[in-house]
């Protein structure tokens, strides 16, 4: 196991009838409130009406900035900070999935400093203060509920990064599992393939694998991400199955699996992000694709790794060969995204072989800011083919 | 899932050389330190004198309080509390294992009020503040070092009561399990079986167990604290094994597994704490003893939980009933008991069967303030019937 500093200050509400504690739990950190949210869902689940109550109940007053998109952008996030700084916002409030949560974090961010809020995605500043954010989450996907990343898209530039600090946790975060019984059966899938990428990007490219007790974690949360999404599918209203899920999501990237791991990659999700920046897919669904073809591509290289998970998770024999063990647990998580109609190839997600290159040619930008080195274009490509 | 918070500030700073911070991360709580620690093996080890140049060098004024034994003493912690007041210290820093961290946390606790420490743990007071407290963690056992709770002996009234408030999680607790490299194989396994016994009490009473997020985590811990127990024995100074250990004991009682269980007991600690308070066994061997017949006594009442415990832990098969399966799962365990040469009897920690009455009856006070209604003399004694 290698050092590592784990602290994560984020409060979590969890279950039913906890999103009326949003207003108290805002009230701590200040009196005037951005409250940042998507696109119709909230109001017509009438949650939106339940936070705005909540919030004015607790004394707060209130500006709205709706709007927020999956795979928010830098444009709407610049929108977001002017008004953060005309309304003089002291916290902000997120009511939706990450691509809202992460709005919130990097106008929170923004709204105390005078240069570009994108300058901190390319590193070129840091992050000194930010204003508090509080939550309540509406979608079992991306972590942002409880951990210190954000992710934007820059609409100029097409470029997806990501980006973390520690003061980027979220003070208190609701999560409540009966907001998440209207997600569609494709989002709940996307979720879940999101969560399954997080631990997977960590079990597999660890620095330091001998770490049993983050393996069985992170098995063990992969095991429930799939078990969960197959529950959710069959009855949407299933409270434990919608519980479940929500709360391994939030674990699968809350800094505890990384734990111990050393230095850890995000190769899956750097090419995802070249997807979803050029052609707008949602982030799970391009996971899924990508997932595959990178396993695929390491059949050999990570041949140990992959097959202690196929052993661990699909039960696959001991004895046989680690690289064809590696190769019958990549068909078994393919079975496993057909059974729940996820998109396992670029032309399910309408992306033409042939823009390839244009897509190895776009990930340039993030592997040299998160010192991917190891992932050079042609590398790219050569897992891109293998989504095909 | 049942509703829960889990809100948990505390700091974790894990891995070699990690102890030097120790200063760094005082200083941020106040100026006037009380160290507290155990018996001779600190100083033996160096580790005092570490501990000691990085708070000076960090600006502490330090006082020392040294003597904590296992088990430790309210009158023990009345001193510490005494010195505590008259030197004015503002942040105690404990370097030990969970009895020094137990009598860190009550000294502080009891610092900044006039009236007993005791009361808190007879729920006649409740805790409003308390002194800052850091650690230096040295045995990877009772998960003090990342939790809110604490645990004392009444030396007059033979009583042993622990206590929780969410103001007792240390600010920041440092691990490096090179420190634990010297402790004896006894209580290597005594903080083994702690740790698996933290986990199997919230497995086995959880009021809603349809929670497998939570299952297949408790499970992992519970796998770990087993494998890597046998690689400390094998090899003492076996880093990674230590390492895998001391974050396992850490994670096995900081929140996370409890949460969405709802209600838990925790009545294997109910009985093992009259054991240590009226014989001053070892937590972890006491609790050895009181594991196995705790399981004897449910293999009926608590089939399914243990036999779902044997299968995925032992691998157990599917098909027989589950109250033969309980039953195997425990010999199970004892086999693994056996093997980590633990007491798995009131023989091995030389207590006569003829004290049972005695025993069960030391343990109403505890039951009362626990609210284990359910657990009266007479089934407590059929227990330890159980443990012979």
């Amino acid at each position: 196991m290698h050092n590592f500093v784990f602290h994560n200050p984020t409060k979590i509400l969890f279950g039913r009838d906890t999103v009326n504690a949003i207003g108290s739990e805002t009230r701590a950190w200040g009196r005037r409130a951005l409250l940042v949210y998507g696109q119709t869902s909230l109001k017509r689940s009438g949650l939106h009406a339940r936070i705005v109550n909540s919030l004015r109940e607790a004394g707060l007053e209130l500006i709205e900035f709706g709007g927020t998109c999956s795979n928010p952008l830098l444009s709407h996030v610049r929108e977001g900070i002017a008004l953060a700084k005309t309304h003089g916002s002291e916290v902000i409030v997120a009511a939706g999935g990450g691509s809202v949560i992460d709005t919130a974090k990097a106008i929170g961010a923004g709204a105390v400093v005078e240069h570009d809020v994108w300058k901190f995605f390319t590193g070129k500043r840091s992050i000194k203060a930010t204003l508090p954010v509080t939550t309540v989450l509406t979608l079992a996907a991306s972590g942002s509920e409880m951990n210190a990343g954000m992710v934007l898209t820059n609409d100029a530039t097409r470029e997806k990064f990501g980006f973390g600090h520690r003061l980027l946790f979220p003070k208190t975060s609701i999560l409540d599992p009966e907001t998440t019984f209207t997600v569609p059966v494709d989002y709940t899938v996307y979720g879940a393939v999101d969560a399954i990428s997080h631990v997977l990007e960590f079990y597999l490219t660890a620095s330091d694998p001998d770490s049993p007790v983050q393996d069985r974690l992170m098995e063990g949360l992969i095991d429930n991400a799939m078990t969960a999404c197959l529950r959710c599918m069959d009855d949407p209203c299933d409270y434990n199955g919608r519980a479940n899920l929500m709360w391994t999501a939030t674990l699968a990237l809350n800094g505890l699996t990384a734990a111990g791991l050393g230095r850890v990659g995000f190769p899956m999700h750097l090419i995802e992000h070249s997807l979803s920046a050029l052609y707008n897919v949602p982030h799970g669904a391009g996971l899924a694709v990508v997932m595959l073809g990178w396993l695929r591509a390491h059949h050999d290289l990570y041949a140990r790794r992959i097959a202690e998970l196929g052993r661990r998770l699909f039960r696959l024999p001991d004895g046989e060969q680690a690289a064809s063990i590696a190769a019958q647990t990549s068909l078994c998580l393919q079975e496993w995204l057909h059974r729940v109609r996820a998109p396992t190839t670029l032309a399910d997600l309408g992306i033409p072989a042939r823009d390839i290159p244009r897509i190895a040619d776009n990930t340039r930008g993030l592997a040299r800011i998160w010192r991917l080195r190891d992932y050079p274009p042609e590398r790219v490509a050569a897992i891109l083919h293998l989504c095909r």
